[in-house]
């Protein structure tokens, strides 16, 4: 039997701090409900809607799955712009299959794995639940936003078929840290760590996830045969469409992970709205600051498309804990980190074509501690805990916390990433054959033909070799 | 005055079981409604809103149209993905021409055909109701996204302005079986017909008319010179695009059209919305599967797009009551089957560009009997109405009655859409001239000159004809 | 103190008849809030959530920001498709720091030029509630949507940095006709002015103002050498892909700005859905009967996506108070103008790359004029503050408010535009140098090399000069 944490008792609403809290907590308001992990105990079998039983889903899970897919289509365009042409079509299928393989092992083993609460279940891993019947809503809401950054750091060089065995992995690399810091009785949210959106658990997981990939592909081809600086845009109007996509996604996620559970947590959803439109803003006028520092002023499509989901990551943890003032400083340090980080992986012969680790990895640490200096406690709504952040007079307890979640989740992070690719790199080699990788991806995996992508120059090459 | 079938006495809250359902529905769980049918009779003069009645309309319905416009954009974009680059304008437009016309006609007499219940209705069309006054929300909402189909299969070679008159007629093609399944008093619903969102009156339906149209419109020029192999995509990434729109729109789609009548089907809604996305994902893994039979194990774009595409189709008509595996089940099968039929069209010489014949039209066939094998009864929540299918203890009825709707279905698409297109034919020819055909319709229709469409050497050779 | 009204008396629901509204009223169906006047008399310093006051704020409103953003990124594609290859990316990015700088000074100063009500606010603007703290959610709704039409009509020649400036103080354009029609004690609403979603305060305004800019800027090098037939489309499929995204947002904002107030104001919701659909059918219609005009009756891209817009621009206004029949009519009437005045900038020697001047000012117009002719009085719902159209038995009475908004307006968006781009054109030139139009903002501004987009031959003439 799962021990639960001090917040945790049986008989008592569980919070979920994180994206499945929708789900949970949204008809909450309306009717009662038990919290899942006593559903489970009191109702072995899953119960069938109409046998009476009240589960604990809600249509609101169908607005968080469509966000999830909105925000696939995201990435997936904003990928699609930041790499060549020839493997544009290559990016977007990662993302299709990142949602039909992951969403299968997460149905299968991920959601147990977070919110499991059979005999064996622990802080740090969940047990049971597997492949449960429809009514547990509460599943799925958050997994297929989430491997993109991977997606994108091992673009234009990763084998297609590996990648695949990768995505039905990944769910382990995910769903352990949600455990920590949204499961119930987790390690971290015992302990008062609060991300309620997921800067740390999805963004600092899949940022550090996809530098530790992308370290173990090794660079593009040529990659850095001029130096570390960035490669052009594949199609810079994708960029900007994909930045869309996300911003709007971004806003509806953290303005919907904050439906509270009792009946007035709606004004946090709005706070959240707010808090992150403002962070963005921040994020875009850093941005647009410090193209003043460029040669010619220009201001260059990723100067201001990786500031602004920066701040976007940064404000996410907190989102509903913070005045509007600090949501912009929140937002605007965002930005700032994502550009003085920008050239980082670059320095380290990291090949990371979309940026993912100055955005997702550094932005999701400063997310984390931007809760430790700036939230404030919202008086037993359930976000906050009890705690608040440095600046608004908790101490550095909060601080404190937030950062060793920081360094659990990227010791996570670097190991199991590390073990799952070497994995999967014995079963097929995750590297793509040199010759492949210069006729791009879209046809030596898809078989589409571009007119301009360049192939015929390269086959005649090859063939000379 | 029409009959009522017996799950529809005055009176009694009428269960609408189709799309229009979220409409009428949504509200009834938090006031007291009249059908749509009872308040026309006792206010024939429409209502004006402050003026007391309680109208059968919601705010939901803004959200559906949406979600139509949104389906409109995404089999743009899928379309326009297959098609050549020259053909890439017209197709948008012809699905911008169908809200357009299908729309005017259907608020002129295409409600009245489903829901009308004036003097002489029957249960095999409606009377009465023809331009109704704005509260009447009911309309209006599935509409739109309907004639998808057709404007795919017809893509490349219909002359637009026979397609224009096409759409202001196709509303009689859809609204007569809509009566059937989803109209007050339908033959189909009366013996009990399950399509809550309409795999049979939506997707086999198009499905049909769309092959009889492409039979009609006969192939593209050259189509079968070199055998019937898959032309290639025109743009493979607005496939992906597309796809990702139509999942999502679908997604919001199957669960919206299950938010129930009394107060507590949102569980329904929940379900639908979980049985989706699982079939979706057993439709990819299906196609994911295919791909290890194909020469070098390629991944190709509509192997995973199509098979996701026809899980989705499978699992509409009974979303709701279905129970996670069996929803697996079905997506997996609906996939195969669109990968198995996928050569049908083509086998029988019949040019249908975007392969909506496996993916609607089969796909179709299998989401209505799906129901007839794996629905369970919802114990009175209005879905299912009060049958079970056969691996749920139903015995044979409902998968007979699911049956009879295929036939029914079929036989009216085959008919109505070759007299239309008969009658469409004498009026403008469909088919284009062989020059306009082989300039592409871009230019020929719309005069959008394409750099890369190779309109050039076809001008320069049409010249030495 | 404000003087208030005479539908704004104090301790009395404020009704705000525009964008804003939503945020407002729909929590006031389900719990008891105060005008955010009375709140920000009462309590001068923002309450926290937690403190027990209850904000004027629902979460709502990240849908509304979510539907703003979506707007700008049909505004982005739609432009995007309008202009030449050379500056695609660039529009995008003016619509991205519109947003950027835009949402920025609206948080700074623009909610409190509407909406504050300190000492010394008048009917004209308001004063206090500068940088609001979060949960002032009325901020925010409207103001990203609003800069499209000007960015639309300076495409392809105006300097990147002169805009961002302009996005900055675009604010003070925008906020002070909001404070005459939605603003408490506005002047034009204290009059009976309605517009309940924009034509006036934001499409005509918006428009106005883009001519002015338009003319400021002058023509594209050569615009006018072959006379005014319009330039190609850049990309007729992005338009039409930015008219879907607009259509779908337009329905749900037109929708979502009429939530009621009191419990049953849905009924406007649903009315606004449906006449915004009837009236873009409407719009369509006339554009398709246009093209019957044309040599070779040719169906132009444009040709369709202006009335559609202008039918919308035309029935946003009054969308919640028209029968369906008289929101066809509109509809018409409105895509009708925008064909006959489709040549006006053109004729002047005003170069307008995206027609705003057609769609926004004269489908304003349109818009304004239409409700003072047809609204119908909806019996203290709010929205028609009393007064009924013409030919709906109100007499002359709101044709001739709606007339002077149109010219109040008008007036305010030439005087004001003029002015600030004076001034910014003294800070940095607005125009672009010859050579950089040339060379095309993407390349120029963005440093985006696009393979076709002609930048060599141009290199090449501008080193032979």
């Amino acid at each position: 039997m799962l021990k639960y944490g001090p917040g945790l008792l049986p008989n008592q609403t569980v919070l979920y701090p994180g994206w499945p809290v929708p789900t949970i907590s949204f008809m909450a308001s309306t009717k009662p409900t038990k919290s899942p992990v006593t559903t489970m105990r009191t109702t072995p079998k899953v119960p069938f809607p109409s046998e009476g039983e009240v589960p604990t889903t809600t249509e609101q899970t169908s607005d968080v799955w469509v966000l999830d897919l909105t925000w696939d289509d995201g990435f997936g365009m904003l990928e699609s712009g930041c790499v060549s042409v020839k493997n544009e079509a290559n990016i977007m299928m990662k993302n299709v299959v990142d949602v039909v393989f992951g969403g299968f092992t997460y149905w299968l083993f991920g959601f147990s794995l977070t919110f499991g609460a059979d005999a064996g279940a622990t802080a740090f891993f969940g047990i049971g639940e597997y492949a449960v019947d429809s009514n547990y809503e509460i599943m799925g809401p958050v997994f297929a936003s989430f491997m993109f950054q991977v997606s994108g750091t091992m673009a234009e060089r990763c084998n297609f078929k590996s990648y695949c065995i990768f995505s039905l992995l990944n769910t382990i690399v995910y769903c352990v840290p949600a455990r920590w810091v949204w499961g119930p009785g987790g390690f971290l949210s015992s302990m008062g760590c609060i991300d309620i959106a997921g800067s740390g658990a999805v963004h600092l997981l899949g940022g550090v996830s996809g530098y530790i990939a992308a370290w173990m592909l090794g660079p593009r081809l040529g990659r850095y045969d001029n130096g570390p600086a960035p490669m052009p845009l594949g199609n810079p109007t994708s960029c900007i469409v994909g930045l869309y996509i996300l911003w709007w996604g971004w806003l509806a996620f953290n303005s919907g992970s904050t439906f509270g559970v009792s009946g007035d947590k709606w004004k946090f959803a709005a706070r959240a709205s707010v808090t992150t439109i403002i962070a963005s803003i921040g994020g875009g006028l850093v941005g647009s600051a410090w193209t003043l520092r460029r040669p010619g002023k220009l201001f260059q499509v990723m100067d201001i498309v990786n500031p602004i989901l920066g701040a976007l990551v940064g404000i996410t943890a907190g989102c509903a804990l913070y005045h509007t003032f600090d949501a912009l400083i929140v937002g605007m340090i965002g930005g700032l980190i994502v550009m003085l980080t920008s050239g980082f992986a670059d320095f380290m012969r990291v090949d990371d074509p979309v940026g993912a680790t100055a955005v997702h990895a550094f932005g999701g640490v400063w997310g984390l501690l931007a809760v430790g200096l700036f939230a404030e406690d919202d008086k037993g709504a359930g976000f906050s805990k009890g705690h608040s952040g440095l600046f608004r007079g908790g101490g550095f307890y909060l601080l404190g916390v937030q950062a060793l979640a920081c360094v659990c989740i990227t010791v996570w992070a670097v190991v199991i990433t590390f073990i799952i690719l070497w994995v999967v790199n014995k079963i097929i080699p995750i590297r793509m054959e040199p010759y492949e990788e210069l006729l791009g991806a879209d046809f030596v995996e898809h078989l589409v033909r571009r007119r301009y992508a360049g192939i015929s120059p390269v086959l005649s090459a090859l063939g000379s070799l």
